[in-house]
């Protein structure tokens, strides 16, 4: 991926060492991930993180999850640039609502399975309906938990 | 909030200049969010998004809305410090495969539901059963949706 890079941008800097205005080397870490064709993915995390703060997270990492970090870097520097108070946290905390609100659903869901099969049993006058009725329940909860 | 920021820090600089070894203003933008007593939160925020940043960001807010930033800074950037390739993108993807898990329960849920109603209609032989209690089931849908 390295190799690819540096051939696309051989003649010209990447995004990142045309942003810095500096010589972008053979081995420039940022040069795989930041094509001169995509400036403001740099643009992003270089307002966000800052450039040597980034040159540093990559250096941390092993070379097959540098991509999968720029990935998360640009999405989480974008989210700021949209939001510069939450950030993804926003995101997250919006996500979190969804999830409380599903829970209620699927709660309120499973309530109604348990009440029309306790109708249905006692309306057949079984006896032990209620527990034959719940036992039901609990097994299409592990059911759909799966 | 920046008033008794300064006051507690009156006798010694924040936490961020102390990190900065710089001179603690009385102005400091720093202080109010980063007491003395609390290291960790300025040294996240420091190692992963550099204090220039942080200090451009906050300087960028009005100050009733800057609070809110620290807090959100400071979940990013331990969630980064955890985890260096997906920082707290690995929390948003992880939240919405949970989204995706209980949209995938409440649909199995509601079917039941509706399986149940429909069994129950036909069998007093009512018809138009199967309306009815598609009907029904619409209506418990958008009672769950509010």
């Amino acid at each position: 991926m390295k190799e690819s890079g540096r051939k696309l941008g051989a003649l010209s800097p990447c995004a990142a060492c045309k942003l810095l205005r500096r010589r972008c080397a053979q081995d420039c870490v940022f040069a795989p991930y930041f094509p001169a064709d995509e400036p403001q993915k740099f643009a992003s995390v270089h307002k966000v993180f800052g450039a040597s703060n980034v040159n540093k997270m990559l250096q941390e990492l092993p070379e097959h999850q540098r991509s999968d970090a720029v990935s998360s870097m640009v999405y989480e520097a974008n989210a700021r640039v949209r939001d510069p108070v939450y950030g993804c946290v926003g995101a997250i905390s919006s996500l979190q609502k969804q999830i409380d609100s599903l829970q209620t659903q699927l709660a309120l869901a499973q309530a109604e399975v348990v009440h029309m099969r306790v109708r249905q049993f006692t309306s057949s006058s079984n006896p032990g309906a209620m527990d034959m009725a719940v036992d039901q329940v609990t097994m299409g909860e592990s059911l759909w938990s799966c």
